[in-house]
């Protein structure tokens, strides 16, 4: 294939992308176009993984009640964090929405199988975290490719992970790493909502760079 | 900010941008312009983090004596990964380039801080892993931004994460997620190096998806 050149259009319309990729509680119930799941599930799978083990594995959930079954594992885990929040905090937690699996067209969970032959063990041997690391990486690149296509994504992580994967029975060897609501936004915004209700600004501490 | 249009134009771009990403290991020595890496690493915190807990920290790693000690690190993590190996593996394995740490003009520890109050603990207290993740989420858009402006990464994960942070005198709670090798590459593919010399092949597997 011809070598591309990413020219500054590009690179401005990368930029673009970064900032108003969100992570977005907010659906419209309207369904994704035929095929275009595919599209971004092939992109996902261009993600880099280490020795190239490719350890993603996907779970569409579309069963009513099994989509019921994950959003009480959500309520009860949810409930259970807030009561680590006290006063006006807990308030303003108790506020927020934090999923939008009332209303997402599309759920789909990853995994990561830490069993896989794939890569033949080749850079996790020291550092087993990286077949999840892996699987972040495949969430992440759908998560772009899925806004490119002015499709939004909503990370759930307010769950007990081990509780997903029973109640959609997959094999033991699968870690939980994400359950993703995908479909389109309500609003688009270059703003973080957590940012805009107040809960955490943006900050320059992460951007300090140490030098050793 | 106007929101932007994410037309075919881009959409065809940001799929040569996924292609064309490479875990990089040959480096050519030129250094990269001024500011480059500053746009790359604010392109970076753009990442979307949990509770928008930014809780991704750089350190570079400049000192040649430094670099010496993690490049050792790497070869006794690497010897030991060897030793899993027999036969015709062992010596493809031996055979591999599996780090650009001899040529590499920028080295970046990429780590999360696991104790920041930012986000103030929303969406980690079921899964606590999700800190390292939103720092491995960094990680890939430096790497997506990096290529888009024309510069290779590399993630080295054969190491001891342990050794590497008392080697950087980081803080306690700073959890190592990626040695990154930066710089521009001797080649430009897009076909990952673990496929043309034989260790793993790209897969359909990780591209099913179960419904449940």
């Amino acid at each position: 294939m011809k070598k591309p050149d990413f020219d500054d259009s590009f690179c401005n319309g990368l930029t673009q992308l970064l900032e108003w990729r969100r992570d977005v509680r907010h659906f419209k119930t309207t369904a994704l176009p035929d095929g275009l799941l595919d599209t971004l599930l092939d992109l996902a799978c261009l993600a880099p993984s280490v020795g190239n083990s490719q350890p993603w594995r996907f779970v569409l959930v579309e069963d009513d009640n099994t989509r019921q079954a994950i959003r009480e594992n959500f309520q009860r885990a949810n409930s259970q964090a807030l009561e680590g929040y006290d006063g006006d905090r807990a308030r303003l937690y108790a506020s927020l929405k934090l999923e939008g699996m009332d209303k997402a067209p599309v759920q789909l969970a990853v995994f990561a199988n830490e069993q896989t032959e794939q890569g033949h063990g080749l850079g996790h041997q020291s550092m087993p975290e990286m077949l999840r690391y892996s699987a972040v990486l495949a969430v992440h690149t759908l998560w772009l490719a899925a806004r490119a296509y002015g499709v939004g994504l909503g990370w759930v992580s307010i769950l007990d992970a081990d509780e997903v994967s029973k109640t959609l029975a997959v094999p033991e060897d699968w870690k939980l790493v994400a359950y993703c609501c995908i479909g389109y936004p309500e609003q688009e915004d270059d703003t973080p909502e957590l940012v805009k209700l107040g809960w955490q600004d943006r900050q320059a501490d992460c951007r300090k760079v140490l030098k050793r």
